[in-house]
């Protein structure tokens, strides 16, 4: 690869023109990484819901063109000045979110939320000099949150990367770098339910199935999946959910139907829809004395979360968590060898797979409601 | 004592004939305890809140005639059947809230809301036979919290006694059994502030200034103190609280000012008044990624708490919190310890001391907004 070094590479991206319209391949140049960025190549890449938010721009200020993508497995193809915790050949999952190991969040053992690198989706330039490292034709083509990796290469700040086994497969770990960690890390970080203790999970999409997952992984005697759509349960099964509650089947809150379910409510509840009423049914379901409810879905705007503040008193605990509160570099290494040591299983949320030429198929499968995660291969 | 013992006993009580008028001392007929109850002899009571707050009757059901008190100490004078933990002579300090030791919650870790022993304002019987065991020439008077300590002698069940050291002062110690744990567990135990951090305390009442005091205990660098009353910061500066803001001196919401002075957020917050609006400042001041909020205070009954969802993702915490988290038997006489050790401060909370027959002085004291704690001596 040293061929590439300190050269301008020109390869293939998935490039956004416009909000809403499928993604076109074209032949893009990447600059290289300047101080305390990594270029990448980009191996496997999946497609997240954010991913569609912002591509459909609905409600956000549209950033376009620009080249979407943020779970994702690569190698390092080389580093910028002042790198020293990567060199080429390391294999690392992108993070949309980083850690700059400096700030007030990054030193305290409770915060993932980087001052320096915390998300920003609004920004769609590299933070060292305010401009882009893509480009085709002379034309800046925007970064998404840091990451972009619908590019075969692609240009990431040193504390978005996190670095990983390199036996680990790339194919299989890069959905590790977004909504599966979300939601296992809500569980096991947050909420922490004890071994036996119940667990109710509000959706059951990628990241639900992952808190359940993590449920799972606790030795929870019972995951409650709540879900709209009744035809999930039967999928959730297999990421340890052993009940499910459609709210659509009760003429009472889903609260109370589950606090009739569990003696009074549930150990621990994670929230994994965005949807208000369902954050207050998730903090409500939860039993008096010792309850943790986790709130992990992004709300919208203009959402008041309200409750009667009695239900705090009766020592309930409610709380949120960005990223499954994993700091990237620190923690996400971690969590692939869960996986690598068959800990955590993360094949059965890869559902479909699709080469880069057909990366349009994946927002199908997302848009339609088929798909946990679609795998895209940059090579193939 | 043996002379009492399976005895009626006559005595003088404070009792409560009619809501919001003076008690009168009258002589009582206070019968034997029956299973698993104990008679206690009370050297020492004090008055709160909240024994004004049912005394004045507006609101609840009134249930009258009645004896009120329930912070106190006292000596062991009979126990009844079952009763193996305390014997005659035993030193105790009556708890408004039990410990059955056998329910969910007594034997969670986590819990101390014991689904037995539980307070119950309504009830103002004993729970096993549902009689009283105060009468007047035959007229039953009913108990409170099952407490009842502006009696010389009272009836309280073994699960409502924490047995503590016995070269502890009555006069003394006798405040830990209501507000001082209270706000000093809320601290200790759910906000868990950590060396050097901050600490907001709304409201600096008794139970404010015992979480300020957990808070000097804890090791905090900086005790915010927030009233609405501003001749109380000279005051609260004796329990660790080193600045002072009163929201009535600020154009801005006090969330904010406190995010001001602390470069983004407090690290924890107490919140000891009960206002609705206090309990949403509480939450608002704490730090995003690490902050904890903790309320106390009990609001009214159509109250809302409203806080948009973003501030909890941001990976602040709430919690709610009943009598500190403290379980009455296994904690309290801990707590005692703390002072005997000198480890907490106990006499700057009683401010004055009265004779029994001048208990309505205590009420004056308390409406009046003079004392923090005044003692009543029961055989002075």
């Amino acid at each position: 690869m040293s061929s590439t070094v300190g050269q301008v590479i020109k390869c293939k991206a998935a490039v956004a023109w416009e909000a809403g319209k499928p993604l076109v391949i074209e032949e893009v140049e990447v600059a290289p990484p300047q101080a305390n960025e990594v270029r990448v190549k980009i191996l496997f890449t999946s497609l997240c819901h954010t991913d569609v938010y912002f591509w459909e721009a609905k409600g956000q200020t549209p950033l376009f063109p620009r080249i979407f993508g943020h779970e994702a497995g690569g190698i390092v193809e080389s580093v910028g000045e002042g790198v020293t915790d990567l060199k080429p050949g390391d294999h690392v999952l992108p993070i949309f979110t980083g850690e700059c190991k400096e700030c007030r969040h990054c030193k305290s053992e409770e915060s993932n939320m980087c001052d320096l690198l915390r998300i920003n989706t609004d920004r769609g330039v590299m933070l060292s000099d305010g401009k882009t490292r893509f480009s085709k034709n002379g034309q800046p083509i925007y970064h998404f949150v840091g990451t972009s990796t619908f590019s075969e290469y692609t240009v990431i700040h040193v504390g978005c990367l996190a670095k990983i086994n390199p036996a680990a497969p790339l194919d299989k770990v890069c959905v590790l770098s977004c909504g599966i960690s979300t939601g296992l890390g809500a569980t096991l970080n947050v909420a922490k339910p004890k071994k036996g203790q119940s667990v109710a999970v509000f959706g059951l999409g990628a990241v639900g199935l992952a808190a359940a997952e993590g449920a799972r992984i606790a030795g929870a005697s019972r995951v409650i999946g709540i879900d709209l759509n009744s035809s999930r349960f039967e999928e959730a099964k297999k990421f340890g959910v052993t009940e499910f509650v459609n709210p659509k089947d009760h003429d009472k809150p889903v609260q109370e139907v589950i606090a009739e379910m569990t003696d009074g409510g549930v150990d621990r509840a994670v929230e994994c829809t965005g949807s208000i009423q369902a954050m207050i049914s998730a903090f409500e379901c939860v039993h008096d004395g010792w309850g943790v409810a986790v709130l992990v879905g992004v709300p919208n705007k203009d959402d008041s979360f309200k409750t009667h503040p009695m239900n705090l008193l009766n020592e309930r605990t409610l709380k949120g968590t960005f990223f499954g509160n994993y700091k990237p570099r620190t923690d996400i290494p971690g969590v692939v060898e869960k996986y690598m040591n068959k800990e955590l299983e993360v094949e059965k949320f890869i559902t479909h797979s699709v080469t880069f030429s057909e990366i349009n198929k994946a927002f199908d499968y997302m848009l339609h409601g088929k798909s946990i995660r679609c795998i895209i291969s940059m090579d193939a």
